[in-house]
């Protein structure tokens, strides 16, 4: 039994030493990129922010390798840059937001801190969101309900991966789901989790380094279990649990995507068009812990539950019981001080969009 | 691969003919039992329709098989029969409900009754629930959002069965989950999964008949793996994906147990003693779907989604591909016509219990 808890995502503690890269450096990189295309610079800051910290969470399949394709989308005209984010239903508690075809953190920021300021009011928030684009790790936007003393809860929907439990036609993504708890003493609990087996990304970072994955991720296009992970991203990620995780995804299909009005299922493209926008769609929520009890009483309980995890009697082969996202928190502790271990790859691709943007005084380069 | 999702129960359709029974003596026999040992009419309908309907579902686990250890409680005094339900706190669109050692489905009624009413008004509606007991499952909660047109969510926790991933101390409970979206002209999809890889109940049944379980589902109390249904329930449930399933149980642990102020992890008795109220906790949630899009809009959305499953290739082996909670509804249609196949033992308790109450005119005795 493999020890801990950990979100989706490929830590690389291992890398080539020599691409050890400090996170200011990948931001000045990644501001300095947007600049070029025309992002506005608050929101080119989120977009980044969001990118960097799953680096440092070692979470690399939703960090800064994604960029090129982001700059690939705004140049394309795919992605609007200067999207015109606005709220086009609401009620007390709730709110669809039409992204405008942006940048999906740029589109999600707008959204989760509705939610947040609805929670405030109403002890509960709920926003779709649709007209979007790929907002990064779930758990970032679950997490800004933190600070506020709120539980944050974030999910989207993205190209198909997955096929209904039985059939061998991708016709959902394997939609995540992040969940932020807040704590007292303790480090807060974040969950983050793709409904497959493992994420899309994580097989992309193993292709970019030649790995093979285990069979029983995924199936080539032929519908036969595979071990390249090549074949597995042509073909399909098999669902957590079976039947479980392909019915979590309906679940999280009809919040992120049908109940804000985005594209669903194979509606979204599987290779999307970068002049093209996608249309996806986000649910965010956020629950006040004040309306149900005393929110220093709640982090009590939080440190509570903590603790009984944390007494468990180990199986063999553990060393400690973790927390749902207690390792990425450390993880990010310790890339703050020793650096990134960046994968080779997503860094040479960095470097390449930095040169022709004509990018020249980042340290990176 | 096997065809189909299903949520947790057994389902018995090859079961000894001689115990197929309709579902109005299964209720007949319920409601004489409840009102024998004191439980208000109005409270004996809701909580007797609750597992009766799981039993027409196939869901045996959760179903009348249920009724005498509901019954010993109250006799024992460990279930509240005539309950003081009460709102103790409460924000627009969130409320806290204290059940006052009551019968879970006396209480969840009243909870998930609140929900909507505040999702009605405000969009969405969540509501805690404290001092409750078993409410049966969560696909019956869930469901009650459906006829207005809205999405339901119900959870709740229960003694500990599961160890934190890595660990061997049985510290929470395989906390299942329910929801349910409307759908046009197509059924409703109804999700309702435990966290475990299979659910407590089931090792439950299959334990009555004598069978093996796979390996894969529990450990024994010394922490291995184990094909015996006895003593996995002795020992632990393994959760569904590993740590996902773990990081599940902990997010649905906190909405149903810890936000509520009830029992939470190993607060909650393994084995409780039917003197002693459990103090387990509940989460129920309504979102109005009239708040994000017209209803029939998005019904017409929902018959998509299904279509688009039901269209995918199938796997070899797959006869065809279902939603959450189809092949319960269908299994209902059957039983409410051929009868309900009940579990030999169930059926056998159930006589007992009767005939220790004194009832002798019902068709089962």
């Amino acid at each position: 039994m493999a020890a801990g808890a950990h979100t989706e995502g490929v830590s690389l503690a291992s890398a080539d030493k020599h691409h050890a890269v400090s996170s200011e450096s990948l931001r000045n990189l990644g501001l300095a990129v947007l600049d070029k295309i025309g992002v506005p610079p608050e929101e080119a800051q989120v977009t980044i922010d969001s990118l960097v910290q799953a680096d440092l969470w070692g979470v690399h399949s939703h960090g800064m390798k994604r960029l090129p394709w982001y700059a690939q989308r705004i140049a394309r005209g795919g992605t609007n840059s200067k999207p015109n984010v606005r709220v086009v239903h609401e009620a007390p508690a709730t709110a669809v937001i039409d992204g405008d075809g942006g940048l999906g953190q740029v589109v999600s920021q707008r959204a989760m801190n509705l939610a947040i300021e609805k929670a405030k009011q109403y002890g509960v928030g709920s926003v779709t969101v649709r007209n979007s684009h790929h907002f990064g790790t779930c758990a970032y936007w679950a997490r800004m309900a933190l600070p506020r003393g709120m539980i944050g809860l974030a999910t989207t929907n993205g190209g198909p991966v997955m096929a209904p439990w039985g059939g061998l036609t991708p016709t959902m993504s394997n939609d995540p789901i992040g969940v932020a708890v807040p704590a007292g003493d303790e480090l807060p609990i974040v969950l983050d989790m793709a409904t497959t087996v493992a994420a899309g990304g994580k097989l992309d970072v193993l292709a970019s380094m030649g790995e093979k994955i285990p069979l029983g991720w995924a199936l080539d296009a032929n519908g036969n279990q595979t071990d390249d992970p090549v074949a597995g991203r042509a073909g399909l990620l098999l669902p957590v649990g079976e039947h479980k995780g392909y019915g979590l995804t309906v679940v999280f299909e009809v919040l992120a995507a049908v109940l804000g009005g985005a594209n669903f299922g194979r509606q979204v493209p599987r290779r999307p068009d970068p002049a093209q926008p996608m249309n996806i769609g986000h649910y965010f929520q956020a629950i006040n812990v004040e309306a149900f009890m005393p929110v220093d009483e709640f982090k009590k309980k939080i440190d509570n539950l903590v603790h009984q995890m944390k007494s468990s009697r180990l199986a063999p082969g553990t060393v400690k019981i973790s927390l749902p996202g207690e390792i990425e928190i450390q993880t990010a502790v310790r890339y703050s001080g020793e650096g990134i271990p960046m994968p080779g790859p997503a860094i040479d691709d960095l470097r390449r969009l930095a040169r022709e943007l004509g990018i020249t005084d980042n340290e990176l380069i």
